[in-house]
């Protein structure tokens, strides 16, 4: 009855036969380095406290809105996939994930299907294809193995060959976990936090206020004032930089880091404080509090990724029911020729500023970043991220960007995840498909097959190391 | 001296052996599955009627911007391929389509050129490439063939076999063809009404006022005020429905859906009566009342279709001359995340709503369309349209969207057109393009070939069913 | 140690091997055919004076932009590249060019290595790749090939077989060197200037007074007042036609053609005379200005291409060291159905007029520049340019332009360079690409090979003569 699952060795090769043995080389050159995952949201108590999984569900389903959009959109209610719930019993759980198998071919096509088919068949031993049929019989697999005492966070670092690990913190958070781990001489890879400062830099936003205030609470500084923001954010980059970070991540709808002059950006941060900034006001605050990133990146170094464009909470209902990262964000188109233009024109040649820019704008490639990456030894091109980080897209992302910033100036891959398991089948499939897009520069003459291996090598192995500082 | 005109049977398949291979079963498992065609624009005159064509011209050419617009870059007059003139005489009929003959090389690399070939063939059965030698002979073939008596729309009806057609109507329609239609118990095939209300929708065009004052009179309601503007659409919308309607389709600038309070609706709707609201006004009652369309088809379930951002009638001595519709008509750039924000977040769960968005602009698919459609279980990406109904555009519609939201979130092909004998050619172009998508998939095993072959008969046989709930 | 260089005969065709056969026939149909460069930035005093070059890196890396700002981008100083340094020591020079050979493999996967491996290989007999190892020696094979008494303008005029070119050149320009090479009966080549107007179109840039004061002083004509602004430019545009010009060449960051009235644009021309208009007033003038020249080009034939879309010296610090042009102007988005609509709807079948659009915004491709081009006779889509000047981008122009406006509705192509040693390798490259887009059609069934042959043909000796009129 049921249809066998395999993972077919040659997948998201190319096509073309010829073309396809170049691409099996280099492949393995690459398949088995050691996975640098320098951006992600894995939680750091998990690998500090080492906690084991609970259940099927809440480990591959619940809390990853890739996976649980698709069913929202062919009608599933979000609480039936554990949504907002909590621990789930084993019954809701168990029909939670029945809803998984059977909403299996809307995943054709995505790379969630491969993510998914990669786990089951590498991680859980699975070998059946996901239906109404088989689902109990999946769940049990992967209950089974959740049971295993060697299925921890910890020993799947190693198994995953997981060598650097960074996670995404807020700005007060005392890095505990991170501290943890770092002294603890039987942990021998690396699991390092990241700034992510997005609702300081939001002075019309609700909540604001408060946020300073705490921010004040943990840096010592007095964040009543413009300058004493400032000092305070100077305090915590310091801190985190102390504690292992290497990145600061910001994402806010627009790119824009056009400086106000000293004293209005004081009125305007008083005025915020005071509760009473117009929006266009607080945009034009954050602006200038973002460039103002770029500075004291380029001064201590911490290399700076921007994920920008995205109008978060689309749907009030789901935000009011269900909060926020639940699969109700959508992409904007963004600019960044003019927004980055202040920032880079001050520090773009800064010899220790690294900025990183992500985009799910696939216009702004050919027609932004690669031109600006092209130019500034600053600036990187990230790689696709979020709902392009898929295998059609990468190949986009390659052939855009290639020709006018070749190889070196962008960012390595990163997974950006907060599916823990998952974290192999994706660095798998970028290496897979930087592959391809190598062999095809081979078998049209582009490139020889030694400078190919050895750029497949480097995008694996140097390049984020270097865009990371690690 | 001349050449011989052939249709290639793996022609628009994929180029690599083995992946053609593989397409070719999955075509074959499509190719003759019956047609449904819910949006385009055959006059349902023709049908009602099954009115006899006149000269290959009036056929083939005069009514079809597509085909005529090529020629007019070319610096043909669009008088001398009989736009405008109503009537032509048989030397007129002649020079024109030697006209087309003649400028064939222009369409080299078009649609256009596929779908006459597979005409010329399939229906006309004309054996040489057209040319200006070959031009009288062809003209002589295709008025031999209009000449035969089962040359009728409904004898192409059922030898096209074109299960469901929709027209497009109206609002003051009264849709009498489809009621002859329907009354036919002779006729076996469904033809429909699509509700098109835009004239009604914008508030600061010249007529609006006639048009509203006409649609009083159809609808029995009072249209001096905004609730008997509602009231009246609401009547019609039922009217249509009654009559067969499963959509309804709008089309205009921008996709905006933002709504103003009921008391400005009926401030502006008043100034809009008396002639004297200002264009941007015009814009925000116009966005309000789509958003209101919105809500009644949460309400009565109709499909709702926006084709939105074209700049009609660029050039206006065109317009002047002959009127709209004749191919001087240029897409815009076009923003969905937040324009349809207002109406998603009310009403984007509703279950009975669907709402298909197509563009011509290729940026919102991976941006906008495919996000928003992965989320909401009320939207839909609709396929190519119009200039980018093409296979290189529709190649690049999958590889976009599939990766974020599957074959399951799009609308099924739709053709349209208004020029009846190429349907059939039209849907053969689909359905070799998408089964060419799936067989890449199959080469690079990301899906079987059973799922596959399962997801070209979705595609063709169900989805276009299920959107509009045929 | 050192690597063999070799151009593959089939590099850049494509890599499926039945298509690949077709390409190979199409490519040497056209493979050697004389080039037509109708827009370039060669300066017209080398071919004049045939003038020797000077040293390696004078030649092919200190003024070609598309070389010096990857390595920019890897952190080379320009100046250590000869930017901005005037004529080069040896040393200097052999530095400079060890820099270009040490970051070869930065070039990887870019156009500028095929051009530079095609002129290494072709012209100067270079059989290893460049590397810090061979650099010298590569260094010396150059520098030996510079001091041979045929290593001249002129012959290499005739060695590359190129049977126009033309130059870009100031409208107050006195075009001297172009009436020596016309009364030269011994030169049989052809060198046009083009008239490039800019700065005389932005009455809000510094500067603008003294240009348009020495515009008076060339034309005679006094240009105190709009009126006179008008006469002069046309009286200059009579001048370049005089002397050969085919073409006026135009690059402002929008398209924007909107006129303003006669009063108002003598007005705001008063103002700018005057030293006090406003940036906005600025652009209103300057658009007017700009379909005022469409209104020229419409009566005088001039060709008018046009390159918008570019923020200028996006790095102010590279600006004030080195100037303009050394690589750090950075694409914007562009829109072109607004924009253009007042020109064309005013000249768009205006017999002589032809306007052609170059963009590097992608997305306009099949959204705006094919519909225009496959409606109004006057427009031509111009090919891919400057950092889209690339196998991919080229590729996607193709697969984006040619299903809506066909072949005959695009440029022909231009290398656009200020890199002589180049040209050949950039029609090369684009003549290979153009064969593997048609060899694909016919791959696809979708055009017979003796069609695809013709075809490569047109592109490239008819297409390019019928654009510019040569």
């Amino acid at each position: 009855m049921s249809q066998t699952l395999q993972l077919h060795p040659d997948r998201l090769l190319p096509t073309d036969p010829g073309t396809r043995e170049v691409a099996r080389r280099l492949y393995a050159e690459v398949a088995d380095l050691p996975i640098v995952s320098p951006h992600g949201h894995v939680p750091p108590a998990w690998i500090a406290q080492d906690t084991p999984f609970r259940d099927p569900t809440s480990l591959l389903i619940t809390p990853d809105h890739y996976v649980t959009r698709l069913m929202h959109a062919s009608g599933v209610d979000l609480a039936d996939l554990g949504v907002g719930r909590g621990e789930l019993d084993e019954a809701s759980s168990r029909a939670a994930f029945r809803l998984l198998c059977e909403h299996w071919p809307v995943y054709r096509g995505t790379p969630m299907r491969l993510w998914l088919e990669q786990q089951l068949v590498e991680v859980f031993g699975v070998e059946e294809v996901p239906s109404a049929d088989s689902a109990d019989r999946i769940y049990d697999a992967v209950a089974a193995w959740i049971a295993r005492p060697d299925a921890r966070p910890r020993t799947l670092m190693d198994r995953f060959d997981i060598e650097v690990l960074a996670t995404t913190d807020d700005p007060c958070d005392d890095l505990e976990h991170h501290r943890t781990l770092a002294e603890d001489a039987t942990f021998t890879r690396s699991v390092v936090p990241t700034f992510r400062p997005d609702r300081y830099l939001e002075p019309a936003a609700e909540g604001w206020v408060g946020d300073v205030d705490r921010l004040a609470e943990v840096s010592g500084q007095d964040t009543q004032t413009y300058a004493g923001w400032v000092a305070a954010m100077e305090d915590r980059r310091d801190f985190f930089r102390a504690r292992g970070a290497v990145s600061t991540d910001h994402s806010h709808r627009d790119l824009g880091t056009e400086r106000v002059s000293d004293s209005e950006a004081e009125q305007l941060y008083a005025a915020a404080r005071a509760g009473r900034i117009a929006a266009d006001d607080g945009d034009r605050l954050r602006r200038h509090m973002v460039g103002e990133m770029v500075r004291m990146a380029a001064e201590d170094g911490l290399t700076m990724t921007l994920h920008p464009g995205v109008h978060r909470n689309h749907h009030a209902p789901t935000q009011a029911t269900f909060g926020a990262d639940v699969g109700a964000d959508i992409p904007l188109a963004v600019e960044v020729t003019r927004a980055l233009q202040p920032a880079l024109s001050a520090h773009g040649t800064d010899p220790d500023l690294t900025l990183v820019v992500f985009t799910m704008d696939e216009t702004t490639y050919s027609r932004e970043l690669a031109p600006l990456a092209g130019f500034y030894p600053s600036m990187r091109v990230g790689v696709p991220w979020w709902f392009i980080d898929a295998p059609g897209s990468i190949r986009r992302f390659r052939s855009a960007v290639t020709e006018i910033a070749g190889f070196t100036r962008t960012s390595g891959f990163i997974d950006d995840t907060r599916a823990f398991l998952s974290i192999p089948a994706r660095h798998d499939m970028a290496r897979r498909l930087d592959c391809g897009f190598l062999a095809g520069l081979v078998a049209e003459h582009r490139l020889t097959e030694e400078e190919a291996a050895e750029t497949a090598r480097y995008l694996v192995a140097t390049q984020p190391k270097e865009v990371f500082g690690l």
